[in-house]
């Protein structure tokens, strides 16, 4: 099949380069309004043509909005509109208000409302890989409102790439979202400030930066881009998600504040209970 | 030499592998309170037998104090007043309690107070490996009070061991260390608490966690056993980050409540300028 994706960034060219290479794709067709994204996109061979957005749809079996979260919002109507035969699947990291956006739309059950939880800090074509997706969870938000073909073509698209499809309707998907992303993209721009606020007076302080402080803090080369309008969209579940990892902050507080050593190891004892996610 | 080496836990038997290794030392003695630790890091020939505390000082040109900040806190005087000849370094993560207990010890100068900056966070000889310390940071701190004779043989060492020294005062090493590692640490625990805390409820929430949720909680792992009496001996700054840390939580919170967008996006962009440090 033909696929159009719109957005050639790091999402966009990755599912172009395995739905390629997997043969789930004849021809892939790149819109994106960034020319140095075309250019660099056909170079490395991740398209095989670009196209203006109304003839990329025209031409598709299948379109993939790859957009930030606020450009989908907009775009995501105009492209139904189009799509009276294609399937369109988005791939949004925020669903709420871009399912209610369609909601009543005349051709909402072309449409498949997804999230590959896949990614990496990097963005743009030039960060794409093939296998960023493999072992990874897709999710599928508010399946019913799709049709039976357009689901079936897109769980097969999942398929191919490797990914475990997890249905779930948007609400919980943005709750959970909050969890388990959102907010470590939060706690890890926020601890960038601290240190580089502090830089500012003791330039010396980032040469004792470890692998620990690698780890935790790499998140915060992600790009506004993206992310501004993730927490824009989501401001409900990631404040109140906000609040309790503030909570917690100020249990550890309060323990050394008052030389409690009982109530630290208690905290890192529950803590530690994550080793089981992440031994996965 | 002769080297013992109090603490068989990661740095320690790492230690010991690479000054084997690289020959710096000629034999490797053993202390730990662990039975099941001495077993294991003599099954690995990590080290070359084992011994009782005072026995292995007696036995040692130089003494490496390797166990976690509150044992060290107990042990060092007393290995200090066996150390009349040997050389003594510790490896705390905190240092100023540690260089006030001993500051008017006879054997002063014959220790040198150290802080190599490596660790994963696992635990345990069977988590040490060569070449963990490559490439990273190691402070001497309060060098002042050492001999030049056991500056010389600590310097040498760490030479070996492939890391770049920095000199500190105990101070601001403390204040440094609170920014670049301590904080990273409570970070990725509160968010484990958070998430799982959430997960008590809902069961499959933890089935989304994505790679950037793995790196950033990654250190929750981190046994008590060590990371308690350091938030104790360290509390001070730690606290005074934290409040820091929390302050730039409630700027992200305060955007997002407010629907500006551009206030994330100036905070995004700000922390990304971490990119620099990441990099090297």
């Amino acid at each position: 099949m033909n696929i159009t994706i719109i957005g050639l960034g790091l999402i966009g060219s990755s599912m172009a380069i395995d739905l390629k290479a997997r043969n789930f794709a004849q021809k892939i067709i790149g819109v994106d309004n960034n020319p140095i994204h075309c250019d660099a996109a056909l170079q490395l061979g991740i398209i095989d043509k670009t196209a203006e957005l109304n003839e990329g749809i025209y031409q598709a079996d299948l379109v993939i909005l790859a957009t930030p979260v606020d450009v989908s919002l907009k775009l995501l109507p105009t492209v139904l509109n189009q799509a009276d035969q294609q399937i369109v699947a988005d791939v949004c990291s925020t669903k709420s208000n871009l399912n209610e956006r369609v909601r009543y739309h005349q051709n909402r059950e072309n449409f498949v409302s997804t999230h590959p939880m896949a990614g990496t800090e990097q963005s743009g074509p030039r960060a794409a890989f093939s296998g960023l997706f493999d072992g990874r969870a897709s999710i599928i938000t508010d399946a019913e409102e799709s049709s039976e073909k357009a689901l079936k073509t897109i769980k097969t698209m999942y398929e191919c790439l490797n990914m475990r499809i997890i249905y779930m309707n948007a609400y919980n998907h943005d709750v959970h979202t909050a969890y388990v992303s959102h907010i470590s993209h939060i706690s890890s721009m926020a601890l960038a400030l601290t240190v580089l606020e502090k830089e500012q007076n003791e330039k010396n302080i980032l040469d004792l930066a470890s692998g620990g402080f690698d780890s935790t803090v790499r998140l915060a080369k992600s790009p506004a881009s993206m992310w501004t309008p993730i927490f824009m969209q989501n401001a409900g579940n990631v404040t109140a998600v906000l609040d309790t990892y503030i909570e917690h902050l100020q249990a550890f507080k309060k323990a050394m504040q008052e030389q409690k050593s009982e109530s630290i190891t208690g905290l890192i004892n529950q803590s530690n209970k994550i080793k089981r996610v992440l031994s996965r």
